[in-house]
């Protein structure tokens, strides 16, 4: 069976990532994960003369790191799946016009990393292709000025408000033995419980998060002592304890277990107010540190549980509420049977 | 094998659209194809109050149409695959959130119709969905002024620029016998002859275009005439012969075979310079008019090659090129033996 009853996919072969690529900017070079990064740019514009040129340098080394550790080309790979936070992804879109890989672009906001890296798995596993390159990407600069205001402005910011993450993740999925097992993906729904400010993403994400680590144990049967980890994606230090209050009510308890990528990333003394967020953070961290605590199996389980808000810059304006989601991947140690 | 080739998937079990559902706006409604379409609005703000929510009048309509037609609710459906052209794709996003299915969000402009359903029937082959739901959407008000000027303006044109369509196009794909069947899909590489013209996509768009078909029949080793019809999405009166051109310089000649819903979808005589676009233009010929007539058996074999323009509104400011895209899906009549 590929799917378990209605949201998780299982997969029938085991599925490795091959290598992972990391980038990073200065801020997230000096927080408590650095070292785990392949790549830590001293500057914000990574030696690029415009902030959407910064991004593109940002993926394209994660990219060239990943494929390097893989031993592989780019004409070795059947599929590129990518995406990022900028209007119609288009960081996404000038690397794809670089490595020339026939190409699927995904738009999940900062659930794009995981909905990359389940679709990769699942096309992998089917054998519709055999080696799929996945890749987000966020920055700072080039995401304050589309959702918030003109970085020039140096305007205040709240407290609630996550830090858009300067990074780039990327990862190779194929059949051929790895270090890293993707063994299952649950596939999010769209939640909205109605918050409206665009400065409070994580308290607007957490319901998504809930719903999502919800039903991958309804659909699996299992318990949250059975992973290590479950690292949610960018709900900050405001949304995690959300998260985990609502998981409580419906007596699911993962306190013991939970991590968020936003707190993750950065320390408590760095200028982020509430964390990290992007799509880049929960790739830098997943494929950065998560992978290689995997690798050497000092972690065997990790649910991966990225978050999205699927807003744009005019759904304030048009008093809309955020709509949200979250998708899931399970990775395994390969040093531990399986699950 | 689930893969011909480089990249062309086969899918290895009979995969059928159940159902079809379309809405247009008024313009389509006069158009040549009028009565094929499910809905035809009478205004162009579709009986709500912005253009934003016009644009989700109609996906939500088309969707409804393919739901009530092929019998399932929403909640038999095990996916939702949907992409617009809005920035962060916020149609697909809303329209998720009412329906409440598993969502995967994807962009690939103009080529999301076929993206989605490329992906759908790869999704319902293998096993990891039963029923999957695909939808695009386009408003001609809503892309207007995101890529061009506020439509108020009411600014001079070039020739060379297309209209986009404002309509909605969904369909749901199975394993349950139907109608049309989905037999193969190539996916396409971005591609970008330096064209930086924003006002003539038709010509970026051409290349791509001309990419995909190319390796289509080199992978499938068919030729044009195995086809009755071979039909881009929008390269419109001007892209559509440089498409033709450039394969005939390879020694593919598809002229006899070659139509574009750009063209198709409006008269001479409507005022849309060279044609129509937008991610509903190829969706709702393809699941209106070609859907109808693969289904009556009129057509036995179309090659649905949709064209998408991968760039955002600050891609000409920044002096890029344009980078675009094709991927194409085969359809067959249920009525003719299979190929």
């Amino acid at each position: 069976m590929s799917k378990i009853k209605k949201q998780t996919w299982r997969f029938n072969h085991p599925i490795y990532l091959a290598a992972t690529g990391t980038a990073v900017g200065p801020l997230e070079a000096r927080g408590p994960l650095s070292g785990s990064f392949d790549k830590e740019y001293e500057h914000l514009n990574c030696g690029e003369k415009t902030w959407a040129k910064s991004e593109r340098a940002l993926m394209r080394r994660a990219i060239s790191f990943c494929l390097a550790k893989a031993g592989k080309a780019e004409g070795d790979i059947d599929l590129f799946l990518a995406g990022d936070l900028m209007d119609q992804s288009v960081t996404s879109n000038f690397i794809a016009r670089e490595n020339r890989i026939p190409f699927l672009g995904m738009f999940g906001a900062c659930s794009t990393s995981m909905e990359t890296l389940a679709t990769s798995a699942q096309l992998v596993d089917s054998g519709f292709a055999d080696h799929v390159l996945c890749a987000v990407s966020s920055h700072n600069a080039t995401a304050e000025r589309q959702f918030r205001y003109p970085t020039e402005y140096g305007g205040p910011t709240k407290l609630t408000q996550t830090f858009t993450v300067t990074g780039a993740g990327a990862t190779l999925v194929t059949k051929e033995p790895g270090k890293v097992r993707v063994r299952e993906a649950t596939i999010g729904r769209v939640i909205d419980w109605g918050i409206d400010d665009a400065s409070n993403l994580g308290t607007a994400m957490a319901p998504a998060a809930a719903d999502t680590i919800w039903n991958h144990f309804q659909d699996t049967g299992r318990s949250p002592e059975d992973y290590d980890m479950i690292v949610t994606g960018d709900l900050s230090s405001v949304g995690s304890p959300i998260l985990d209050e609502i998981l409580l009510e419906k007596g699911l308890d993962i306190t013991n277990v939970h991590q968020d990528c936003g707190t993750m990333v950065y320390t408590p003394d760095q200028p982020v107010n509430a964390g990290g967020s992007g799509c880049a953070c929960s790739a830098v961290v997943t494929y950065g540190y998560l992978y290689n605590r995997l690798a050497e199996g000092s972690l065997r389980r990790v649910l991966v549980v990225a978050t999205g808000a699927l807003l744009n810059s005019s759904t304030p304006k048009e008093k809309e509420t955020i709509p949200c989601i979250a998708h899931a991947v399970l990775l395994e140690s390969a040093k531990e049977g399986q699950l």
